[in-house]
């Protein structure tokens, strides 16, 4: 049978990063190449009172039933409380949907606003997923320059901002790189937007996860009739329920329910009610949360140390305030994707810089997420890299296939 | 902020089945619109069971993380044992894919195939949600001739059939028809796929439900290379759970993986992780389908019975042999979403025909649902439709709003 694929799906090209995960399935390989949250913050105990608790309800013939696309009403509630009281402005329900994961909210986003060839502005590097969802609908990448304080305002000019389809953007601890937008910069950001009737897609996994726990305000609060925002429970629940929501005007969250809809009819019932049980009782986010940070920020520290011990000081990094990522940039003449196959021969696992690039543009970066990885093993993997790093700058002209 | 929306986000309107269905979430209404199965059918002690099971085992971690966006795979692997007892061919479960819902399999398939303007194949009348999925990708549809016994293979001449992208059928216990395909036509369309390379989306909700227990063969046992099978547990687990699955040839399933990767990363592991808990212990299934076809075809043969007490001579309906529907002809004259008006204060639903045609054809037909509604209340529901048909037929000059 000879299938007849559409031009998005021939355009698919099979994904580094996914190849590189099957690899660290592999219980003995160290990995900095996840994005996983760690599963010593996982709340077992209130997930298991929170199931039985909706099991032993009335509401459990509704909790296995179709439900409303919007979602589950007592969480889309909770949720627009919870964002009115951490962000100060006033949200509500109905201009919540929830999502199986944010990562569906960037699928229903390229639907709603991408035509082929439409301008999509992007970070530079930014989130693979966004640019893997994005490219179903045949954008036009425009590569926003960024530094260490995050994507440069400047350098989008007026003309770029009005003819923009929208920005994409991840303003704390991005994906890759975990740097945070400063304060400056998302104000002129969001003074851009508004003069530009440009809108602004905030991504905001990590958003609670800054290690002193002094958030910056956000996009969707400086600009809030332009931007749609992002919120996901992946990682401060758990990643398997598949928990997201998306918050937006009325109008446009009328869209994408009828896009969701189209898409999946709704994220499932049951998920949506464990979740609703959990964080609506003794304030729980506001309990755990603060451990995630403890927990992230040790590690973030541990492997800050690492690197400081062990790389060459041809190598640098940034140092996180909060998330799960670091971003090290090694001297231009190493390829990281070379490097790659030469560290997994030695069972130590990262994502290759390149990944995330909108446009190929440069090679001499890796991500190293250091949040699912014991103490021990991030100074054992850290070593081992620092090892082959130092190889390749010492040996420059040597082939690795060779070494 | 003016939103500037897609073209295919322009193209939505809001579904009129969508809005009834609202107006059913007042208990005092009978409700014979919505596709919900019988909460009497969910088997609640079994998920409590399954559930504590999994939260209980060291498994747990697992269900909660990120997971692969193939599914769970003891899950793929039991399916695929399922589907080679039932049907008696081979399948292994890498040519399975778990999907959040079957309707999520559409999205996917129109994002595989779909150019703009391609030809695709429907049945007339066809399932609403897959020309909302479909419309997406802005196909040209060819609606295919049907009759009580399905459609009618010998309308699709060769040449239709070799440039068609593909055909959507639901050969089983059709919504919103009722109808099964015949064995003869189910051998005729499979040989018209393969002398042409058509491609058939063959999508199976209901096929469990066949009151007699006499599954026809599947057309991907007739024609397995040009097939891909739809599968759904939500007709007989629980629709909450979100979960369906695809199978078809490893390729297309390779593509189709690249695409829910990007749609939503995977399907949530905890709802797999429970569903597989549930049946793959005691032949579950082999218990429990036989309950809910039992109560489905009691439901429908109380349907029927009401449709023949009360209904005027000039309308007319199916005998089904299995799933959740009864399709109503009334005299050309009536238009049964005027119908609809009327039955709504006196507080009774369904949903008229025309939403279910891919070109708007006729709508003097509508569906009526019967398995969530307990007996009394489909005496008195049909009872009261039959009433406001024969007003109709007996007034025919009179405006509905004068009534």
């Amino acid at each position: 049978m000879l299938w007849k694929f559409s031009h998005r799906a021939q355009a698919l090209k099979s994904s580094t990063i996914r190849e590189i995960l099957k690899v660290t399935e592999h219980s003995d390989v160290i990995s900095f190449a996840g994005g996983l949250p760690a599963p010593d913050a996982f709340p077992i105990a209130e997930i298991q009172a929170a199931v039985n608790t909706v099991l032993a309800s009335k509401d459990i013939y509704d909790a296995l039933q179709y439900g409303p696309t919007e979602g589950y009403t007592p969480l889309r509630q909770w949720i627009a409380n919870y964002l009115s009281t951490r962000d100060q402005i006033a949200i509500s329900a109905d201009e919540i949907l929830i999502v199986t994961g944010s990562q569906q909210a960037l699928d229903l986003i390229g639907k709603a606003l991408i035509n082929e060839k439409d301008k999509v502005l992007v970070e530079t590097p930014t989130y693979l997923g966004a640019l893997q969802s994005f490219n179903q609908f045949n954008p036009e990448y425009v590569a926003i320059s960024s530094d260490e304080k995050g994507l440069i305002p400047e350098s989008i000019d007026d003309k770029l901002a009005s003819s923009a389809k929208f920005l994409y953007s991840i303003p704390n601890f991005q994906n890759p790189t975990g740097r945070r937008l400063s304060l400056e910069r998302r104000q002129a950001l969001a003074a851009k937007a508004k003069q530009n009737d440009l809108v602004l897609i905030e991504d905001d996994p990590y958003g609670d996860l800054d290690y002193q726990g002094q958030r910056l305000p956000g996009l969707y609060t400086l600009a809030p009739e332009n931007t749609v925002y992002l919120g996901s429970f992946s990682k401060i629940l758990t990643p398997g329920l598949r928990l997201g929501y998306v918050v937006a005007n009325k109008q446009f969250i009328g869209k994408l329910v009828q896009l969701k809809q189209a898409s999946d009819l709704h994220t499932p019932s049951l998920t949506q009610y464990i979740a609703y049980q959990i964080i609506s009782k003794n304030n729980f986010l506001n309990h755990h949360i603060p451990k995630i940070r403890q927990l992230y920020s040790t590690r973030c520290q541990y492997m800050l140390h690492s690197l400081a011990q062990y790389m060459p000081k041809e190598v640098s990094w940034n140092q996180p305030e909060g998330g799960m990522f670091i971003w090290v940039e090694l001297p231009e003449s190493i390829n990281a994707t070379e490097l790659l196959s030469e560290a997994i021969s030695r069972k130590v696992v990262f994502v290759p810089g390149e990944t995330f690039f909108a446009h190929a543009e440069k090679n001499n970066c890796l991500r190293l997420a250091f949040v699912t990885v014991p103490e021990e093993k991030i100074d054992c993997g850290i070593k081992i890299l620092a090892e082959i790093i130092n190889h390749h700058i010492h040996q420059p002209q040597e082939k690795i296939v060779m070494v």
